[in-house]
């Protein structure tokens, strides 16, 4: 018979949930508001509710597990702290809460970590038993898979590639660091960046895009003009991801990995940006890495989150049952 | 019975062995020169009459091991590739050919790896799991100790701490990469920024210490200079350890590990230089890892390089004898 999990992606805004089998197929899914303003007790409620009716609804086999993705950072006793944008949210045991109310045994890990086992069990990372997991998004979040599993370090911190300062005199990023890669690429930063190049770019075609308000700039903004042909906005892609693959190289070297694998938001901005991270990363590397590195895009897209977490339900919890 | 093993620390000048205990001691020490420019057979030779005196000369017990450290990149497999100053070295498996000409079993790291794992046996390492092994010197090596156990990569290439870029638009480094930590601190990149630095410091105690003949800086000339209170040497060392600060800061958010040794030559700095380091993680790295990061020196000092092949040898070859 076949296994199955749920994987649950924890949002600010939604809970997205989906029953994963162990091919990588999302069999039923569902959504329903995260509500975090009513804080963590109800956060607890709404995600056991989806689970619960998946579990309900869902008629093919058993649910023998439940994996969750959640921000913030998670410890390896499935704490979860002080995620951003849940107020009053301090240190809660979610995986333990959930499984309490729905029965059924829950793990929990932060989403960045979530996205790398995904891409390593469903995605890109199938053929590539160590690699570097890079999503470009709000933040810019790691982990490393080596021999096919992830590296938690001693307290469940390690993979925070985006704070990996690639410039001491660079701007000041919100850990308190200066030049971290985040603070280059991380997308608030990066549309910040852009609308002070601006000035200088009248005619780039950003500015239309945005009808010249220009604190509307995003990622895909720019991509649209990129792909209009804007030189300045194929010039920002170039420029981020000489950055990104700074850092990589750089990470590339302390792990002795030459596979990166991308995803994110910022990563739909497509071939200008994989060529400039694949360039930089083959340019500055130690020789040995460089001749084989790559940098490739993830393959799991819109589906990392759920099935991420279904990945790390499978990790976890397969050698429990039978 | 106690348990004997003979550390070979191999230099491009001379090769120094010595009998090393469990505990840590040096009971009996000899060297021999390398004569590299022979060629790697005559130095195998030249290693392989250095181990057989000792086992000899030792009267204690047997010699059950024999571990080597060794410049350049070792694979896995013991393959020593492309030693630097070693003329008309390729790839050569030094533990098995010096294992056959000894008759014991031999195991070989690079001395970086080495040093680490002296340290984690021997040294500063005994109370610290988790911990990045810095070496100061002509270049500057690292390796990452995890859970006891050194980290060497797929390839054996990991730990390549001192090609961390901390500015993408800092010098040219050797491996073709820009503003690595060791292109602003390895020995001549350090030496040669202090020259050029000196003619805006015409008072600075170093100019006297060399006699005014610049391109005979080293860093021990500045540690002198900064102990007599010369102000320029005492910035100076406050420089490099904030450099290596920044590498260190990234490098502890990548593993989550609070915890880095520094030796070899360049850190005989001392003080100054440490207090530089320690302040730059405390304030760079992330804030769980900056709670508790301390920069540290290592214990092992001169008997580094045979201390850390006699704990590699423990280490590899231990399991395998009774």
């Amino acid at each position: 018979m076949d296994k199955f999990v749920i994987g649950v992606d924890l949002g600010g805004t939604f809970i997205k949930a989906g029953v994963v089998d162990s091919f990588g197929n999302i069999l039923l899914e569902d959504s329903i508001p995260t509500e975090a303003e009513k804080g963590p007790e109800h956060v607890v409620i709404q995600i056991s509710k989806v689970v619960r009716k998946l579990s309900e609804e869902f008629d093919f086999g058993e649910i023998f597990g439940v994996g969750i993705g959640a921000p913030g950072q998670v410890d390896p006793a499935g704490a979860v702290k002080y995620p951003p944008n849940f107020p009053g949210w301090e240190v809660v045991y979610l995986a333990q809460e959930v499984q309490r109310e729905t029965n059924i045994k829950t793990v929990v890990d932060n989403d960045a970590n979530v996205a790398a086992i995904g891409e390593a069990k469903f995605g890109a990372g199938r053929e590539h038993p160590n690699f570097i997991m890079v999503t470009l998004g709000t933040g810019i979040g790691g982990g490393i898979i080596i021999d096919g599993k992830i590296y938690r370090g001693p307290t469940g911190g390690a993979g925070e590639i985006g704070h990996v300062s690639i410039n001491f005199e660079g701007p000041k990023c919100n850990c308190g660091n200066y030049g971290c890669v985040e603070s280059y690429v991380g997308q608030r930063y990066l549309s910040a960046w852009v609308a002070k190049e601006l000035e200088n770019n009248p005619n780039s075609k950003i500015i239309e895009l945005v009808n010249g308000d220009l604190s509307k700039i995003e990622p895909y903004i720019i991509s649209l003009a990129a792909e209009q042909g804007d030189e300045f906005a194929i010039n920002v892609w170039k420029k981020a991801g000489f950055y990104v693959g700074v850092m990589l190289a750089s990470v590339m070297n302390l792990f002795d990995i030459n596979v990166a694998i991308v995803g994110g938001g910022v990563a739909k901005a497509g071939k200008v940006l994989f060529d400039a991270m694949n360039q930089t990363v083959k340019s500055r590397a130690l020789k040995p890495i460089a001749e084989k590195a790559i940098v490739i895009p993830s393959q799991l897209g819109n589906r990392a989150g759920i099935l991420g977490a279904g990945a790390l339900a499978f990790e976890e919890l397969n050698q429990t049952t039978t």
